[in-house]
């Protein structure tokens, strides 16, 4: 518990201090490119998670998008998973939609994952068996639900692409209607809380996933890549994440005829993260 | 100012009222398919800004998603046009992202516009000629950008359909990247507050856009129909609502080269609302 109440600190932490500097219109103002802004802002946010983790806890090793880790191989002791922005395209140009996501796992065992709503204050968490929580209120299990009843929700942009645009377009057509909400982080949130029904997605890095993973798996959430295997903490992935039956229909009748395809996307692209 | 004044109070109290009552069980019906779902709630908050206006403004004509209306024909007078509950989907599923939007025309001229983010506690509002606000603060003109760098709202449902996709993909494909909110009316006050640059449909009703489409020409947005042309607000129409360069940047590379296949698509399609 001191470590799951540490993990929720630093988290509400960084994202006031984020919010801080939002608020200061100058600041942004001030920047010639945006990006540039962001850029500071996502290393600023790794740097403060990274060295609060550090201090209290030496032993523990973190992968980090903005570089920490990179040459952590194997799940051994305590890892933290920890994306400090996640959804940075909505961070620069809507300055809100973005998350902090971070799962913690212990001997490749999931301990605990948050996914922080930063500007709308929303703070997603979950210890591994003892059920998740948005803002102190336990999650319900998610309903199940037909895909002809759900909304899914998937970038348009994996429908504009030759190599897979045939395998989502029945995915997306027999679907109630689609989303698209640009953090990957929320989106497993969205799926936790039952806003949406799925999420698919053909490549996330860890970092994009591990803390919404444990999350919704709290709440009966199916998590596994595109061809149906557990995902892999240490390289990225190709996702469905989903209620257990949708994920089960998403599978058998849309993904699985299109085995040969997937693998063939898969070969290559996933072996790091 | 007293009519845009009365505007904003039976809008606020109207959201009030979905507010309140969200927690009592909900109607869910069919209109003419299953995706349409209308609600008890739609019935009564139109119900509500109908009853309101007629007391206050018996000459006053209005429009309405639940069937107020029918007959109008012509824009003489004073003519409020209402989407109660735009964004049903999101209202079913996700009790949040939905909208009331409402436009008041005189003589066919724009006077105002509401569109409220219910849930959110966000008003957008603008008096024809005097800026739009977001919760009483003045919106900036939005910013002018190319395709490249701009964030585009589109359902990825137009990218699945053999009579559409070829047109939309290479928007999709070509722009920074692309979202989906399911909300009209919302997703043109994220034009307008530069949340999103462009938002691209192939088909809504006056209700979906009265109210946005006010709000987003106060800050210099442009909203036309797929072939360039003004929209009109007796009819359902194709929509294209972008920043100034935007707009001219998607009409003139994107869709004026599908001239004819959309001429094709509009004919009869978009006679009645």
């Amino acid at each position: 518990m001191e470590l799951y109440n540490f993990l929720k600190d630093i988290t509400l932490q960084a994202g006031e201090n984020i919010r801080k500097q939002l608020n200061e219109p100058l600041l942004i103002e001030t920047k010639s490119n945006p990006n540039d802004l962001v850029t500071n802002m996502d290393k600023a946010t790794e740097k403060f998670l990274f060295d609060r983790i550090q201090d209290t806890y030496p032993d523990h090793r973190i992968i980090g998008e903005e570089g920490s880790g990179k040459d952590i191989d194997n799940l051994n002791g305590v890892i933290w998973i920890i994306d400090p922005i996640d959804g940075t395209l909505n961070f620069v140009h809507q300055q809100e939609n973005f998350a902090i996501s971070i799962g913690i796992f212990i001997d490749g065992e999931k301990y605990a994952g948050v996914v922080y709503d930063v500007m709308r204050n929303i703070l997603f968490e979950a210890r591994a068996g003892h059920g998740a929580y948005k803002n102190g209120v336990k999650l319900e299990n998610i309903t199940e639900t037909p895909l002809a009843t759900s909304i899914i929700s998937m970038n348009p942009n994996w429908l504009t692409k030759d190599f897979t645009r045939d395998i989502y377009i029945p995915l997306v057509r027999d679907s109630r209607s689609a989303r698209s909400y640009g953090s990957a982080a929320l989106d497993f949130a969205y799926v936790a809380s039952n806003k949406i029904n799925a999420y698919i997605t053909l490549r996330l890095h860890p970092w994009d996933f591990a803390g919404g993973l444990i999350i919704v798996e709290e709440v009966g959430g199916i998590v596994t890549n595109q061809l149906g295997e557990p995902v892999n903490l240490l390289t990225a992935n190709s996702i469905v994440v989903a209620n257990k039956s949708l994920h089960t229909e998403i599978m058998n009748d849309y993904l699985s005829p299109f085995k040969l395809e997937l693998e063939k996307i898969h070969q290559g692209r996933f072996s790091k993260r």
